[in-house]
């Protein structure tokens, strides 16, 4: 594939833009997906990352390990340049954490978990009765009067009904992030809620959570979906009281790295197409889908081009993020970075919605631009790439916003994600080793596209 | 959604037949989606069919009670009639197997599986030097004087780089049908052969293999993807001996049954409106994805219509037939029945993909009709429906073929399903229910808006 431009078509579509795909493109593009579903590196990548280095959380020193490690296999790769960007990041602290709920007979032991960032309980826990909540305007009307004192259930749930489940996430984490503030208001104790996930288990998921600007910090916590179901039973027969210990909270700060690999383009090495994902997980499982599989993604982008003999014309750069997590330091401090030294982002591509098959992706960009990659349709739906929607690019992404404007965030299919999500189920078992190569092979082959457009 | 005939638009599309779509389709699509999700109906019943019930070979008893079970299911779901009808078939006997390699050192045992309608081994097994083949063209060049007295080891695969599995696991089959027969004539005293699979794990993989009219008859078998690793490793030093011990066999013929359940057309009830799964499976796993799900799948397509509130108008069909995986004896005599007694199938739909999420459908009709169905991709397209590829209808409906006109496949994804198919894998915990019902709300919502058409 040297030489492309003597064969590109050159044509003007709808758009703005130019529309200019290399004459061998349906030939280059198979030549990406049957390297990635035959190798399978990056499932390798993964695989090493997830049960050598294992959960990933802020401040860890296996973040720190997972970035030396993907520095190394991006050198391997190919990569002009790789290096270690350094970010100042919260250190989070699990200890033991359970609950046990009372209403006359024995205890009942619900799988339970500390969301990111409580404080922990006194050492020697709370116990208090338990009111439960199904969402603000509730918690509201029974004010200081109900609350105060008193335990606050959140049995808030993930809308089944919507297709999208990263849709349904977005209306049932509001209770996870602000569930704690809120009841603090009121004179609540602790907090505890139902897992925000669609799987009807009993594993509990954690995520981060906020105390804002409030003074008053209670420990907040989440419980399985079936201990939810089972104390909300309990509640539903009187009065019910929680026990519950956290040990756990932010101790100081340390330094993690942000992992920042360049293959250098070979005609226009100052535009950089940036793709990333990242590095940190939360600390009760490996990461594989959150975020391992994005990082697998984004150094497959590079590597499937190079192993296929393609040259990029702009180059390639592959960043794998610190602390998403628990406040976006490592997306922060890249974007600051990035802006001081002028770098200019021809486009961002983020993976950070696990490692299912393709569906398609978000774009982020003027309609022109959205039309132009549309253009790209017919080379991709025979990969399952049927989704080009407006809109893209995703939280590691947003601190260039308003300094670049061509953002594409990679849409795999999101029936399974939220399984796994934040939970100790989020292991290298949960990744399908041909669909996350399917991914990664999407995304090599929309940059290759992408690449041969003025 | 009563008197919809009311509020129909219609109009004529680009095709010879009118387009009648309801006002209310949106709506009435969005809750068949959400009835599906919520209450998971058609994973409750898989479930019970997998754990309770279990692996339903042709001429199990199991098979039988799986019937019983689902007749019972559909008159508890409102079918006015539902009845079954005796199918003779085959009855598949599998006892202990296994085999060992040897090449000098210790012997090496390999998970072996008799592939189904081989011949059992002698009593004593069989011990014969092993000659590798990835082809039958190979085979045909080692001619007698390589393959006389050996045990033929057929290293073939499917092809890693074919999207569509179905393709192939179409590429590949041919050896497990036909490697028995064709080694057979060269002299071979059994056959080996890489599991048709493309997961690269450590269990073997079963299914239909045929002697023709050939009177020799070698024992057949399937070993795991990491046996076969081994056993070609093994080769690539040196001569190896293979021992092999099949006790299997068909031993006679048993009375199974196909389900049949009618909820009848309030306007055109001659007018069936058949949609069916297989109710066997291969007796290694619980047939969990091969084809319980499309059990399950077809089961729903009525039951949401009712429990949405929706009439059909003509009779929706569900038949669960016998036996496909050893003969399509289920298949072929409800078919015989229905051309008997003048049975008109305006369209006959199948589910034998298994249980991931939804891609699209296949359908099997003149231009005009698939045409027709493509109207409809705007109201399927947000729940990942795509693909309306032309050619439709598994192997059950194949009986049909020339008597009916107008066929349809449901096509989920496919990445997953040959990791589980005919294997010790394929069992509940191999289902998503979420991705299950997505399955089945997709084709009810497609038997809806097909109900609505003149």
């Amino acid at each position: 594939m040297k030489k492309l431009t003597l064969f590109l078509f050159i044509f003007f579509g709808p758009t703005g833009y130019s529309q200019e795909v290399p004459a061998d493109a349906k030939e280059a593009i198979k030549a990406i997906y049957t390297e990635a579903l035959g190798q399978q590196q990056g499932y390798q990548w993964l695989h090493h990352i997830c049960t050598e280095i294992g959960p990933r959380p802020s401040g860890s020193e296996a973040s720190n390990e997972a970035a030396r490690y993907t520095m190394q296999m991006m050198l391997d790769a190919g990569a002009d340049t790789a290096w270690l960007q350094p970010v100042e990041v919260p250190k989070w602290h699990r200890g033991d954490e359970w609950s046990k709920a009372y209403a006359g007979g024995a205890p009942i032991s619900l799988p339970t978990t500390a969301l990111g960032g409580s404080v922990p309980t006194p050492a020697e826990g709370v116990k208090a009765e338990v009111v439960e909540v199904g969402s603000f305007e509730e918690l509201e009307a029974l004010g200081e009067e109900g609350i105060k004192g008193k335990i606050v259930f959140y049995n808030t749930y993930m809308d089944h009904s919507l297709i999208s489940t990263f849709n349904a996430y977005g209306g049932a984490v509001k209770y996870r992030w602000a569930g704690a503030m809120e009841a603090g208001k009121y004179g609540a104790v602790a907090t505890v809620m139902r897992s925000v996930t669609l799987l009807r288990d009993d594993l509990p998921h954690t995520g981060a959570m906020s105390y804002g600007d409030s003074e008053v910090k209670v420990p907040s916590a989440a419980i399985s979906w079936q201990a939810a179901d089972k104390l909300s039973a309990m509640l539903e027969g009187g009065k019910v009281e929680l026990e519950l210990y956290l040990d756990c909270g932010v101790q100081g700060t340390a330094t993690n790295y942000n992992m920042i690999a360049d293959f250098k383009g070979s005609e226009k090495p100052e535009e950089i197409m940036l793709v990333g994902g990242h590095i940190d997980s939360w600390d009760l499982g490996q990461g594989a889908q959150d975020d391992g599989a994005g990082c697998a993604h984004a150094m497959q982008v590079p590597n499937l081009m190079r192993k296929t003999g393609y040259q990029n014309k702009r180059t390639v750069r592959v960043v794998l993020w610190a602390n998403e997590e628990f406040g976006l330091d490592g997306a922060k401090e890249y974007a600051r970075w990035a802006k001081e030294h002028g770098v200019h982002h021809w486009v961002a591509m983020e993976s950070d919605g696990g490692g299912d098959v393709p569906r398609g992706f978000g774009i982020g960009a003027d309609d022109d631009r959205i039309e132009q990659v549309r253009t790209f349709k017919s080379l991709l739906s025979p990969y399952g790439l049927h989704v080009f929607a407006k809109g893209g690019g995703g939280a590691d992404l947003s601190p260039l916003r308003g300094y670049d404007n061509f953002f594409i965030g990679y849409r795999p299919e999101s029936q399974r994600y939220f399984d796994f999500h934040h939970s100790a189920r989020d292991n290298i078992d949960a990744i399908h080793p041909r669909s996350l190569e399917m991914g990664a092979a999407s995304m090599s082959a929309l940059y290759y596209l992408l690449d041969n457009l003025d």
